[in-house]
């Protein structure tokens, strides 16, 4: 692969890259860079993952490290025991590898890292504080907004995180952080705060902010509206059925995971989407890309129904591919339902 | 000394007592409890700290075992280098028992402590981030709001240091922290705070708020409003010259420095208050306690002059009573002024 076409793989699909000059040149001066992505092993990893997961897994093919930072201690201050915490962190250190594969991308250069397993130095508390005395309280609430649950009435460890983030950065000797849309506040800080320690600033790459799959927003309480990655066919199926799509309108969930996920894994594996219906309602159909795709759908030559049932479909052919049994194992231990 | 009159030594001149059963419980129960203050090695220490090194010398009296945080790592946020930083800390560490042992008490129970030593444990860091989540953002505002110089736009640091201060009574295993009025909002939140991470909470002791020696207001810009414990007879006899006090009004720092201070410990050893003056002045006269002296003072048979000359003569005899030439040189080191 070139260094143009690494640096386009890397690119692809992103919402904004802070340095986007920086990674251009970082591609082209340094074989192996180094790229982290950091999440706390709380809840159960749902198919909305997949947005990162799929960048994750265009770094590693454009030649990047990739470490996953699991904040265990993050999710210990989110209510997660010491005791549940191991099980929890082994099944993201085991799911997260196995969506990669399934998309038909090697694992090999990706990495685990505990978050307690640094956050707890000496040195990292000492620049925990030289970065408290630089960050304004203003500043640091305005980072947060819109990734911690802030509320009426904040908590200080909310405020806290976003320089904790800023940190792992260094503590992780990485070149870029990845992140969703919504980090991009504490991304700016870590850009400017960095360097007012001593450490350099980091490149800072945004996936864009997609709606939930099945409703018009993701509720963690309400288990029905995602899909997980242990969900067996018939849930999938169940659950897609389900999903908020009207005809003609492409602003919703499935057709946003066709955009942004389903369309460019089948494109990358080569595949068409392919969709099966009885003649009477036109037919089988295939596509190649999203575009040819979303002509139809707008025409109304592709009703919801249908695709939501070829959707259902791909996304079975996904989750066989993962070594489901282990993973199940894995989840049973972290979250009691084995 | 029985338990009443260690309580009383314990309890006598402090403006409130956050726990005062439990301090009465405590004495009776233990014969040596643990009481700790905390101070940041940065600006030179001067006269207006013997409010709290007199409580310091009375608990010592009273059986306690004495604990002084030096908090190192406040003063490197405060901007002292790490190279400055021993100095200071060595200076502080000498001066503190030369002052408590010019007055007349035994420092044998007395122990000095950097904040470094504890404050970068992993534990420490885990706990801060634990009491963090039960701490709002508003909550530490308040807490820090009439120590820290918040400003308009305060730093997050200032919402970290009063939790640490909480924490800091765990990690020296203390019975009692000891600070100024100033701590109240600090106080009342380490005794809401440090329960809620399993901690119990501790008796939170405060002395007067005095105000300066010199000026209404000590300022630690203005050399001149302050009384070093370096400073040589000439120097106090002309600081004291300049002090405000107006005839027969108590409301100024050289009557708050013989009430809280000086009156106390020259009581504590038996002495009088001698002031010297020409006959047609009034004529020499000395004060047993400070009730006596504010009658005269208020009645305006006691004239500002002769009795800042009289407090001038107390300073330096106190001040003959330490060890200054080992003192001047652990300066020198400290602030370069040797």
């Amino acid at each position: 692969m070139s260094n143009d076409e690494r640096f386009e793989l890397a690119k692809r699909n992103t919402l904004e890259i802070i340095g986007e000059d920086e990674l251009r040149e970082l591609i082209k001066s340094k074989g192996r860079p180094v790229v982290y992505l950091g999440t706390a092993p709380t809840g159960r990893p749902h198919l909305g993952y997949m947005i990162w997961l799929l960048k994750l897994a265009d770094l590693l093919r454009a030649g990047f490290k990739v470490k996953v930072l699991l904040a265990d201690l993050h999710a210990l201050l989110d209510g997660v025991s010491w005791e549940e915490l191991d099980g929890r962190y082994n099944y993201y250190a085991a799911v997260i590898p196995e969506v990669i594969k399934a998309m038909g991308v090697d694992v090999k250069g990706m990495e685990f890292v505990k978050g307690s397993s640094f956050e707890l130095s000496g040195k990292y508390m000492e620049d925990l504080l030289r970065m408290s005395t630089n960050v304004s309280v203003r500043d640091a609430t305005k980072a947060a907004s819109e990734v911690v649950k802030l509320g009426d009435n904040p908590k200080l460890s909310g405020l806290i995180y976003p320089l904790m983030q800023a940190l792992d950065e260094e503590y992780l000797k990485v070149d870029m952080q990845l992140g969703g849309g919504d980090q991009r506040k504490i991304f700016v800080m870590a850009r400017e705060q960095n360097p007012k320690i001593g450490y350099k600033p980091r490149i800072e790459m945004m996936t864009p902010l997609l709606p939930g799959l099945i409703g018009k927003k993701m509720s963690a309480s309400d288990v029905g509206s995602k899909i997980d990655f242990l969900d067996d066919e018939k849930t999938v199926i169940k659950k897609m059925n389900k999903a908020y799509c009207l005809e003609g309108d492409v602003d919703n969930g499935v057709m946003s995971f066709m955009k942004n996920i389903l369309m460019v894994i089948m494109g990358d594996n080569g595949a068409r989407f392919k969709v099966e219906r009885p003649d009477k309602f036109g037919g089988n159909v295939s596509y190649a890309d999203y575009e040819e795709l979303e002509k139809d759908f707008v025409a109304k030559k592709l009703h919801p129904m249908d695709l939501k049932n070829a959707v259902a479909r791909e996304i079975n052919l996904l989750f066989g591919k993962m070594d489901t049994k282990k993973l199940k194992k894995l989840s049973g231990k972290g979250y009691g339902d084995g």
